[in-house]
């Protein structure tokens, strides 16, 4: 299931940006799996890499080659390379050294290319046929092909990710357009599943990198699907800098202009994410507010995100608002007072005076359940901050994909 | 479902210890749901209780009312009365009050009742079906009602939680006799779900209080079915000092099998709660072995027994040990060294320097899978301790559990 009705996007060509895929038949036969992808030599490129202790081995390799002013990405899906030890490493490399040989032409040197790879874990990498996947997708490396790549990057997702846009930089035209994978195995740390960006702006790339991790912190490190951090998690911003309009600069109106459009593509594709949460026929935004600082009311938000008690109940489009109080009493938030909380369903007040509302029925909660978008209110009433978390329900096709994932 | 088979135990009696049961119609008609336990004039009792912030009332009664050398236990299942404001501790103490008036020859004062409460939250708790239903309770109090009241307290476990035992100390026998129940929401910390055990032990408060708080850190803190630690946990020792043997004090022979004795009736019980965990078809035992010390070692545990997707490959039958490796890596002990840990399934090696054990092979781990109780052993080798955490699979029946549990 997928929650809401998802229309893959118009996505604007990144000019410099070309995307070819091509297919190793590790998944499915025919269904593309492979994406490379080609900067122009002058371009920035920024990354933000999972925190999970165990980071798969092209994590390792890639977080290790963007200091190398990186002109080329190589993705598969299908297997993740990640607890594969030192053979994932040679693995990934040799992966590399294959692409690099197929672009011979351009003096490509191996550590100009960052590696991802997203699906199981544990199995080895099958470098031959991922070798002998690359010359296609070389040949068919082009502008126009953010869609098929969108495609291409998918494991268990139901539907391709995608947000693009244009902006308008001292009269200039700047595209910013990118795809993202991700359904199970999502709480993104200070990175996310992969996500892959480009733009034509001409932006430094000291600046690339704070306005990514900037649009991170508040996009893809906002949602949760099961609380389970993937070792593989990576989210890549490519500028071309072919555009136009001037460089953009810290504190210049084309920073502003440029952040917030970054935000937004990132929140895009973060929403799209739990869209298409394992198993999810809900989303819940959970905003937690009036709290006293920003960590205590993501540490609330996220411990309702987690409940497994709450999501079935979301799920069940069961207004069990005990399950919420009791989610936020065991957040470990000290200062907490239940006199003084108010949990809201949309507009509906479930809980008020350290009970339920006097004004609240079953079937006013009941009605707001039953919609697929539910925004979960905690106020908190012990400061002035706002926190928000993207998460979705919890049910049997949830268990049916998880259970079912490697047969 | 549940794990295993499980054979109520014989529960000895525990002389001066007497239980009634009674139904209220609350849960289904006919079935108890009312329990009252008397102690003697002279005995002890001990309690630790729920670390949610949102306790329920009659955790907040019980908390004040055990310094008030209690007599009697009040429980009622399906109804927690938690969430429900000061109204929830007016319907607790008029409860208490209604249960006094029964008792009124032996003068009883309400303050030495502890009021016990289980099931859905956020409903007010129906007092006049509580109070109609005690007469029948004092009625038939008696020291051979231990599993009656097992029974009596359940919510949505399928079977009812005793374990007893009769130990020697100085030539004189000893009764330790317990009743839990629980089976979601099920995370106990510093408390658990609902337990009563009683002994006929004479030993003082303060040194009750150190035996229970020690023999819960010990078993019921360590078991997870969702990571939900409820409003309304609580566990009760109750010492009658009826048996002929001397007093315990500390450092004596005689504490030390009572120690072990009371841990040992608590880990049972505990073990009990896991088998019979919402949707449960397998009992995980997960150990972690070689930490720096217990903190990591528990964090290490909690974050595979919580992970949604290592239980739902436990479910399966799945050996994912790439879902283990992952949970490991983002606990947050950062210590660890993934070239260093190894991962087995019982006796099989799944993980070794870095990725899978050269001797493994899948048909190994499934073999191990398709039991219905699986060690797994994770070896940090930082350091000596160990520490291990029970925990269950998540199945549909989990979920279906809880998107039904109020309709």
């Amino acid at each position: 299931m997928t929650v809401g009705t998802i229309n893959f996007p118009h996505m604007h060509k990144v000019g410099g940006i070309l995307l070819g895929t091509s297919f190793t038949g590790i998944k499915q036969k025919n269904r593309a799996d492979i994406v490379v992808v080609q900067m122009p030599k002058d371009a920035t490129c920024a990354g933000v890499f999972t925190q999970n202790l165990f980071s798969a081995s092209p994590i390792q390799v890639a977080k290790e080659h963007i200091q190398q002013n990186p002109r080329w990405l190589l993705i598969n899906s299908g297997n993740a390379n990640a607890g594969n030890g030192k053979q994932g490493i040679l693995d990934t490399l040799a992966c590399c050294s294959a692409l690099s040989l197929n672009l011979a032409e351009q003096n490509c040197n191996i550590k100009q290319i960052l590696p991802f790879s997203t699906g199981v874990i544990g199995e080895p990498l099958p470098v031959k046929k991922i070798t002998a996947a690359l010359p296609l997708a070389v040949a068919n490396l082009q502008e126009d092909n953010w869609s098929n790549a969108a495609l291409a990057i998918m494991t268990t997702d139901i539907f391709a990710k995608g947000a693009s846009c244009i902006i308008n930089i001292d009269g200039h035209l700047v595209t910013l357009t990118g795809i993202a994978k991700g359904s199970g195995m999502i709480h993104p740390n200070m990175a996310t599943l992969l996500g892959f960006i480009a733009t034509d702006a001409t932006i430094g790339q000291k600046l690339l990198q704070n306005c990514l991790s900037t649009a991170v912190e508040q996009s893809f490190n906002k949602i949760t699907v099961d609380g389970d951090t993937s070792t593989n998690d990576a989210c890549i911003l490519m500028a071309s800098g072919l555009s136009l309009a001037p460089e953009i600069k810290p504190k210049s109106a084309g920073f502003i202009a440029f952040s917030q459009a970054l935000t937004h593509i990132c929140k895009q594709l973060a929403e799209l994410v739990i869209r298409d949460g394992e198993g999810a026929s809900k989303l819940m935004r959970i905003r937690v507010e009036k709290a006293f600082n920003a960590t205590e009311a993501i540490k609330v938000a996220k411990t309702i995100a987690h409940s497994p008690l709450v999501k079935t109940a979301f799920f069940a489009s069961d207004p069990n608002w005990g399950r919420i109080l009791a989610a936020v009493g065991r957040s470990g938030v000290n200062r907490l007072d239940l006199a003084k909380i108010e949990i809201y369903l949309d507009n509906i007040c479930l809980v008020k005076n350290g009970g339920r509302a006097a004004t609240y029925t079953e079937d006013q909660g009941k009605k707001v359940m039953h919609q697929d978008e539910i925004i979960i209110r905690v106020v908190l009433n012990c400061g002035n901050v706002t926190q928000e978390i993207l998460s979705c329900d919890f049910s049997y096709d949830y268990v049916r994909i998880n259970a079912e994932y490697r047969t």
